[in-house]
């Protein structure tokens, strides 16, 4: 029910994932629509009609009587709507009904919700958001945070580093993921208060499960230098945000020049791989789509959630930050 | 005698410049090449040559015996360099025998150069970097501070926004420009610890020389909403070097059929627009260039340090800061 074009548009592309997983084309899934049953099914209908296909089976509707709006407070809309669909499929997660909860509702709120019943995986204090970022021959670094923890402390970014090089391992299949911490220069003189202290942070950690490669500048972070990008969630919202928003660095006299081969990188950018950004860090898959969202965006996030699911991902978290917290003991003691 | 391609690109660009105010085409201007005579004489000749006229008027050649290396430490180098090409453009300004002082070298250096022989403007205590940035519709956002503060206090960002709206307002022209803090969204519970103080600080300095219209997030940084866009010098620097690379931005499978669109957009984010990137804040021009840049680049450097140097801004910024430190004192009254 969540998303600027909800329902019709997050239905129809939940219906258009499962008839290419009927076909094999997307790797199989039954997928649960939470929300208000009426409205749903007649979606369903619709989106039938609109594909020009029966409805493939797996596709299942669970009722949730309320919804939680764009504009609402997170905090208070969590607490007040436990009926609505956004809570509702993170509550799935918890009791094992689901393996993964996607939603283009409200980003706070679904961040509260995934964190208030699916809890941080010990050892975690900041759940970060995640993105992936092309970069130069079809490479996807991985972007943490992307927005979900706006001041951090040098010991967040180095969460961040362990739970996005976790992501590009289990998930994108990088062997030993380079990561890279976003600075103003290469060098180690370089950087602010928080990047100077993370990187030493960053620096003492490196191990097997870290591989960090120092600064990253914003020039190089579409190089594919890393697989891994670190900053704040200030930093990372508004680069994140500022790069979904490439097809406006133009003026009027490059515009029509660029409109057809824009409109191919913004389709790239939003939908093959932007479809969904999962938080990272709960005990269960959480993931959060753009709120203007279509069925293509849907569809694809719904890729990323069941591949996500798949991965083993949050068993490999959970090892990786256990050998991590073994390791800061064993090097105190 | 500063930049990758420096001194042959450079006098080139110096040349091409000259050929054309000779045309009426750019703005008149005495151009003053300072270093090597030998070396300088030489690129003269070839410049000459490859543009396939006789040299114009209005070039002079001063000499400097010495080079600051692109990675020398700045400060050191100022220091022991005096006869540098670098610093010796510096004190032609100080020395009121030039108007405005422009290098594609070492950034660092030109900055301590520029503050050291300058001076800071009365009443401000962080010179600022500002770049354009190319919006919708052909319009253009300044962009402080674009690198030379990275860390930050609240009132830093304040007189960023003033610098920015006296350059916007005496070099570009526009009326009585709208100032937006760069955030992580509209709301005025967004930002992180730096900008929700700074967002209290600009709004209560709102007033005739502060057009201050709120946060503007990173989606809506190149829609034009601002013509000012404030910031810290780590997110700037990290936004300006990104979204110079923005042709980056892609992979495979789109790069041949967006190569032709983008090398145009580049050609005009890197050369009509972002020839130069004035340091605002001393008492004189100083303008400085990406090391990279070519003829081109050089030569739309030196227009914009022309228009910026006949413009009237730092008479604006003298005043504009007197008001300022004015309305503080009643205030404080």
């Amino acid at each position: 029910m969540g998303g600027d074009f909800a329902p019709a548009e997050v239905v129809r592309g939940a219906v258009r994932y499962a008839l290419r997983a009927a076909r094999g084309t997307e790797p199989p899934a039954q997928i649960l629509l939470v929300g208000d049953p009426d409205r749903v099914q007649a979606e369903l209908a619709a989106a039938s009609e609109k594909e020009g296909e029966p409805l493939p089976p797996g596709v299942h509707v669970l009722p949730a009587s309320e919804v939680i709006g764009m504009d609402e407070h997170p905090m208070e809309a969590v607490q007040n709507k436990r009926d609505s669909s956004l809570v509702v499929a993170n509550a799935l997660v918890k009791q094992g009904k689901a393996d993964a909860a996607f939603s283009a509702g409200n980003t706070g709120a679904m961040m509260v919700a995934a964190i208030s019943l699916l809890e941080k995986v010990e050892g975690v204090s900041r759940p970060a958001i995640a993105t992936l970022l092309p970069t130069e021959a079809g490479h996807r670094a991985v972007l943490v945070d992307a927005g979900a923890n706006i001041d951090c402390r040098p010991s967040h970014l180095l969460q961040f580093a362990l739970l996005g090089s976790v992501y590009a391992q289990a998930v994108l299949g990088y062997e030993n993921p380079r990561v890279g911490l976003l600075s103003n220069g290469e060098e180690e003189s370089k950087g602010n208060e928080l990047s100077r202290k993370a990187l030493a942070l960053l620096n003492a950690a490196k191990g097997p499960d870290l591989n960090f490669v120092g600064y990253i500048e914003g020039n190089h972070a579409f190089e594919g230098r890393a697989d891994v990008l670190v900053c704040d969630g200030f930093v990372g919202n508004v680069l994140h945000t500022l790069s979904a928003d490439a097809k406006n660095i133009t003026d009027e006299t490059a515009r029509e020049a660029i409109l057809d081969a824009l409109l191919r990188l913004r389709t790239q950018l939003d939908y093959a791989e932007n479809g969904g950004a999962p938080l990272l860090g709960v005990n269960g898959i959480a993931m959060i789509a753009h709120g203007r969202s279509d069925a293509r965006a849907i569809m694809t996030g719904i890729r990323l959630s069941v591949i996500t699911a798949r991965s083993g991902f949050l068993h490999a978290l959970r090892s990786a930050v256990a050998r991590g917290q073994q390791a800061a003991a064993e090097g105190q003691a």
